[in-house]
């Protein structure tokens, strides 16, 4: 139990679980690549390929060929799982499909395998309850692209065994990712209940006419975002009042907490509203170019990782 | 009325209005600073020789001296206020303070001189209602500093001009902050409002003891605030979904709903849970070493302002 993981299984070959594989292989691990869907599974490879070239461009990696080399297709999933330490589960997110993968996990996995699933939003105790070894199951919820957004949030199930979430979060730190420990299953973790909290209050702000969805997202992008990409909510504030956080909680408390009771009464996003910020959005951006939009994210989440990198700070706050 | 602004008062010399003294000299415009305390004024000039020597230092600006010496210090506000067409009035965040100032600046200013308020939360129809001038009174609320961090939020009372926020508006723009436009006064504006939406939610997990402060800010510097420095929540969301926005809300609206759901009962941050937050704050960073860790902040957002000038993306999110 207490070796080192140097074998991962990758089930689920998508966007998430193609980033996996450069995250575990850019750390020097063997990495076996396994899909339900052949297609999904063979396009797996040149994804990989293109993202390493990318990273090479930068300066992250150095040898593209050399990562690309450790990571392989498998052909069934108890080819992938034969000899793995450690299975990233990234397969849909739909409690049935989770249920069904982690089943077929179960039955492959080896004595002392820890499985780790890519879930964004539902507890593991939803989908692992019938497992015999669920035990070594939990949440290991990256941010997409994996190998460019480096959180990971450890949710364990209230069966997962301690020591196995450990060895997890060990490993999560050994190949660069930043892991984050929830103590115990909330729906949304800490990562989608933040972004929710934040989400909620902007679409009442634009239901409202406060201001247009784009200026909404000027006040994130060139404001509140900018110490936010290196600091955390609570560094922020800690250094935002002469003497610290509690100072900043005397002084501001009031405002905040008249915020939070000014929204007592949360409404679901109606379709109208919904029609709205759609169509704010596809006048700012056409359906037709939301995937070169997203390469365009990609790429600049590939340059802020290169600067995080020279600045030194991976990890630091 | 429709000249361009070519002359600016800052009123309060402290970081913010120091800040905004460096960010309208750097555009090319006369600035004179005043506060009421001769020592805050005497060392505004000194911290802006400093601060402009660090953009210097990182490419942001070519000539520290050649801004430096458009700013000068004011003896009285009717000095500093004798012909200027913009005044930024940025002096403590307090009603009464507000009020007194902004009287002072109302009798002082010239026919047509337009006054924005560096206000975090107050609407300024809470300090300006008995001004003569109030129609040429609103907030332009920048974040700290600003002459790192581009976004101003234009906040226009009832009695505001509009033709005056719009040439605000077109002042910002001018000297390259990031200018968003709230259609009516809010406690909070939009910036505030949403971290402290993020803020409540943050300050709850940790209460209920889901994460430590360490692990919850994690989340948001190594994760979520990534995207968010450089794309808001709408189009982080609108890239987040294969059909855009609305297919996103499809997908996820029931559980930020549940989320929003759950915190029905917003209840102040309590004085021993601030005691915690505090506690475990000063474990990370003692309280000696607070203003070193704001240097720290102020060095990495201008390297942060200088990368995103080399990326060419100010303005564009």
């Amino acid at each position: 139990m207490t070796e080192p993981i140097n074998k991962i299984a990758i089930v689920g070959a998508g966007l998430v679980g193609s980033g996996w594989a450069i995250v575990f292989a850019r750390a020097g691990l063997e990495v076996a690549v396994y899909d339900t869907l052949p297609t999904v599974r063979e396009g797996a490879l040149p994804f990989i390929k293109d993202a390493l070239a990318d990273l090479q461009g930068v300066g992250l990696i150095d040898d593209a060929a050399q990562i690309l080399a450790r990571i392989r297709i498998a052909g069934t999933i108890e080819e992938a799982l034969v000899d793995a330490d450690y299975v990233q589960e990234s397969v849909f997110e739909r409690v049935d499909v989770k249920s069904e993968v982690s089943q077929l996990i179960d039955a492959a996995m080896a004595p002392g395998t820890i499985v780790g699933s890519s879930s964004s939003g539902i507890p593991a105790s939803a989908f692992t309850q019938d497992c015999v070894n669920r035990e070594r199951f939990m949440v290991a919820h990256p941010v997409n692209p994996p190998h460019l957004v480096p959180v990971v949030e450890i949710v364990p199930t209230p069966w997962t065994d301690k020591a196995a979430a450990e060895r997890v979060r060990v490993l999560m730190e050994r190949v660069g990712q930043v892991p984050v420990m929830v103590r115990r299953e909330i729906e949304g973790f800490i990562l989608n209940r933040l972004q929710g909290a934040l989400l909620n209050e902007a679409w009442a702000l634009f239901e409202e006419g406060y201001a247009s969805a784009a200026d909404i997202d000027k006040t994130v992008a060139h404001g509140l975002g900018l110490r936010w990409s290196f600091m955390g909510p609570f560094e922020t504030i800690d250094l935002n009042a002469p003497g610290g956080v509690a100072d900043y909680a005397k002084r501001l408390g009031t405002l905040y907490h008249g915020i939070a009771r000014s929204r007592k009464e949360p409404r679901p996003w109606s379709d109208e509203l919904i029609a709205r910020v759609e169509d704010e959005r596809r006048q700012v951006l056409a359906e037709t170019d939301l995937s070169a939009r997203r390469e365009w994210r990609d790429a600049y989440l590939t340059r802020i990782a290169a600067f995080r990198k020279q600045s030194g700070d991976k990890g630091d706050a």
